[in-house]
């Protein structure tokens, strides 16, 4: 009797976390510091509300169903920013706009796979994809990162086999903050078309990239549209997490195949999400580029700061866009470190074993920082707390 | 080599439909009657707008991830609204939040079967039903409906095996409009309790149904949480359909498995649906009741006006909520129809092959008719230019 697809998987991590929040009671000189999630604690800039606002109160059709691909305006929007972006020729028949990246994803599997059928991830890998592959029947190829906490073509290219359908990568890294080389890129994406899979490319954390210019040469390719699936949010550009809005560019003949699955779980995209990330578009590119100023000053915050915390045995692995990845010193694992340093220091911190297999001695060693939504001061004490503990 | 998961089902009929629209002239004095989908076309009342545009401007919240179960305040309004409406105790922890209610259909099934079970569905069904169905490798079982269009627990136990794990009904059942009586629900979930199966009911037309009072006594049972799923919609009681927001209630143990899905596929319900939801469900009840009786009375027109066509050989199948379903008199199949229909009558209406298994011959026969956005005067034209045409 097989497992119901929920079965087959683990508990959302995020989910976890909160639990062990309950209960938990922080000194008052030691307040909580939240570093499990990497979200947006701000509204949207007040133009981008009152955009909404306006919608909401008089325009019909914020309020129906839209295109289950998303809208048209905004396909064009997305598809123009990233021609200019990517300098590439990008159409918006080729975008569509899903209700999150995680549902981004979600579609883009059930076009490629079925029951039994393999896909590649880096480990440490991003925990909604492997638990997306988990409850889809689709059987997950660890890739662990080599140097520079960088997968490596070669190996990928072992593990391949003929149920692979797919390598994905996250770049930035959720969640070990790296970027990868454009070079790279081209390296997976010429693996894949040799092998006739597709490479699913997730850039969530785009806008965030430390690299001025387009990240990557592959929407320069004439031959994108058979092997490339490129998945993106709006959520941390312009701060649109409670509004479920992310996007897909494929080819036309995959985003067609993709619209069975979305027209069926969600029907459409919400409509607010959509007006508020076209005029976001529009209206916010000085700003975006002030948020990503900001959080490339608290990334370097930890590359400054870290000393004491390399004095006390801990490494700095990674860093970049919303995370930093560590690993720490201690006899203990993660797991059960990641509770004690919660009680007795006031830091939520994922431990690695929530983004590598089951039993992987790596994650045991390791915690991701989301560091995204925590300023200058708040590194500092970050730091300070964890050099002072122990294990 | 399995099929990729989309590869394994059907166009969207509304997607499709929609394709058929692109090119086709109206004639001025013929101008397009829609009757393909059941959705409302105007807005929510002011006050719910005001309400979301107040939220959207200043409530930080309303633009940051939620509970992936959706809002506790949301939660605790929908459990106390069931309470009252089924004469029941259901709490706020049994009930959940999804991005409409096609995705609690899909959730509920994630959290009950894996690759090849079972699930029955009454023909003629929901196709997004059927769809996903199909996406997850789930077998449907069709059981074909009987007298007045309701499906019987006889025939349904016949199909039951040890790989089937649900059975969904929709009641009022789009396509056919039909409102299952309180004995028929009761003889399903004693059948499903029997064989240890689930017994799911979708109620997204709840509010229409032409009944007082409960419609149903599946709330009051003691055991009910560890049979029933119940799938809800708001998307039509307040005019949501853009905010993406429906409702499941089911057995804590349930929703906790569901939560893994939700989690990955959308993280969260959109906040703004949620806030009208709640705006909707503490202060529209009245406002709701017109729309019901509004409602009511188109589906009247429709059963008083039908004279003309029953002379020309249609038959009314069944009305109820949004929605007719009918038999047309033609030897040509209903497919090959719709287009004609749409064509030289300017009718969008989707055969019964979108509701029925491939083949099966009363699919051809059939044809929905979603009156919900069509007013009385709009009826009698339907009626007009359907007795016009010959086939």
């Amino acid at each position: 009797m097989p497992l119901a697809r929920t079965a087959a998987t683990f508990v959302s991590p995020i989910v976890e976390s909160r639990r062990w929040l309950k209960g938990v009671q922080f000194r008052d000189d030691q307040p909580l510091l939240n570093l499990s999630q990497a979200a947006p604690a701000d509204p949207p800039p007040e133009g981008l509300r009152r955009a909404m606002a306006e919608a909401v109160l008089h325009q019909t059709s914020a309020h129906l169903y839209g295109p289950v691909l998303g809208n048209d305006d905004l396909r064009a929007a997305l598809a123009q920013q990233m021609s200019r972006h990517y300098a590439a020729a990008v159409t918006a028949a080729e975008v569509a706009i899903t209700s999150g990246c995680n549902q981004a994803f979600a579609a883009a599997i059930a076009s490629l796979c079925g029951e039994g059928d393999e896909v590649i991830l880096p480990t440490p890998w991003y925990f909604n994809h492997k638990m997306w592959l988990d409850m889809q029947g689709v059987t997950t190829l660890p890739l662990p990162v080599g140097d520079g906490m960088l997968p490596e073509v070669a190996k990928a290219e072992a593990l391949i086999t003929d149920r692979t359908r797919a390598i994905a990568l996250v770049t930035p890294n959720n969640p070990c903050g790296v970027e990868y080389p454009a070079a790279l890129l081209d390296g997976f994406f010429d693996l894949a078309k040799r092998h006739g899979i597709t490479l699913i490319v997730d850039e969530t954390y785009r806008d965030f990239d430390s690299r001025s210019g387009a990240p990557h040469g592959l929407f320069q390719r004439d031959d994108w549209r058979d092997t490339l699936v490129h998945l993106y949010s709006f959520s941390k550009a312009y701060r649109l997490t409670g509004h479920r809005v992310g996007a897909i560019a494929a080819g036309e003949a995959r985003l067609f195949e993709m619209e069975k699955f979305l027209d069926t779980v969600t029907i459409c995209p919400a409509q607010l999400g959509q007006i508020g990330a076209t005029w976001g578009i529009e209206n916010l590119a000085d700003w975006l580029a002030g948020e990503r100023a900001e959080i490339l000053d608290r990334r370097a915050a930890i590359e400054e700061g870290f000393a004491p915390l390399a004095a006390k045995g801990w490494t700095l692995l990674g860093t970049g866009a919303y995370f930093a990845y560590v690993a720490h010193p201690f006899e203990a694992s993660a797991d059960a470190l990641a509770q004690k340093i919660l009680t007795e220091i006031g830091i939520l911190m994922l431990p690695g074993t929530m983004f590598t297999p089951e039993g992987a001695p790596e994650g045991q060693r390791q915690f991701r920082v989301a560091f995204a939504n925590v300023d200058r001061a708040g590194i500092a004490e970050m730091i300070t707390r964890l050099a002072s503990f122990d294990g």
